[in-house]
């Protein structure tokens, strides 16, 4: 499919197919594309949890509000921002192969680790950036998730995230872990929709100034 | 060209070609597509101020730490999260329509609106939640407005937001308007360069718990 047509026929979906198995090879493939994402200083942010087996999704099902899809869709996903991501080590983890394949020279690895402890040092004192800053990144991530699941043939429907105290406790979800979002995927039981009203362009971009 | 071929082209360009125009019907083509976006509630907050008058575009450098890819873009973009969006007046805005198309019959749409109002409610009395969901929102427009622009032709490069007040005065930028991202567009100089390392699936995706 062209990305224009991949694009027109994406749609949140409200129902979905039961009984429709997912395997983890399938979200492996969505993932390979999914992690071309881009995110601040490259710092991958993002995080998913899986959840497929029945019994733990409907679980999920209870603590949102028992939204029927959770239960009809083959698996629910939640989005999460890693808070660790900000952390030398984790920084290292990304940017000390780079620097061994020489995609990055000593001295600009060097400068670029010196920026990203100014930018972590700036969001450890305030909290409030650092949960912006991870709402940003997954939104990014989870955008291209959507796009990359419908590609291979499957639907998807981005969603709030309630209780995430109980779930955090449910799944043993570690601290440095922020939920974000969520996401039910499988396939949907209609296959054409008519998608919700958008505003026009003109209502939402402007040239040069306001 | 195909929906992965495009995932796999999209990098964050580096550097733009200087003097490479783009017109306003070049953004509205790309506008059309990442309208589909979805967002919480269908609420659509992604605003767009796209500067592509070049002295503005300078005073717009001058304030994001002079950064250079600003100078050689075609335009360059402050991707903003409305904060009306959850006011009644715009609800009704996407949701009179709707129940006017027959979208949504009456009965549907008055609990729909009972269900924003109280999801708007609460977002009020927490204004880093709204921050948050702001984020969320703009993070999943501006990935498709970068597969949508890569779609034809452009390439874009997300950037962080400095000196915000200064922005909101320089270009009216109204009070309910916030920026949240920016991003540098036009024809990349680098027609092949190998992407920045990304972790291995496993290293960010987990199957039904922890």
């Amino acid at each position: 499919m062209s990305f224009e047509d991949l694009v027109k026929a994406r749609h949140s979906a409200v129902n979905f197919v039961e009984d429709e198995k997912m395997t983890e090879e399938d979200f492996k493939a969505i993932f390979e594309l999914t992690k071309t994402a881009p995110s601040a200083f490259n710092l991958q942010f993002a995080e998913y949890l899986v959840i497929t087996d029945k019994e733990k999704k409907e679980r999920v099902k209870e603590l949102s509000h028992n939204q029927f899809k959770i239960h009809t869709a083959s698996a629910v996903l939640l989005v999460m921002g890693n808070k660790n991501s900000i952390e030398t080590t984790e920084v290292e983890k990304i940017y000390g192969p780079m620097k061994m394949l020489k995609m990055m020279d000593e001295l600009e690895y060097d400068m670029t680790m010196e920026t990203i402890e100014k930018y972590s040092e700036g969001l450890k004192e305030t909290p409030n950036e650092l949960a912006v800053e991870l709402a940003r990144n997954v939104g990014l991530h989870a955008m291209l998730f959507m796009l990359s699941a419908k590609h291979y043939g499957f639907d998807t429907c981005p969603m709030h995230v309630h209780n995430v105290d109980k779930l955090r406790n449910e799944f043993n979800i570690p601290p440095h872990l922020e939920p974000i979002m969520m996401i039910t995927i499988g396939k949907s039981v209609d296959k054409v929709r008519s998608r919700g009203y958008r505003k026009p362009v003109g209502e939402f971009v402007c040239f040069n100034g306001y």
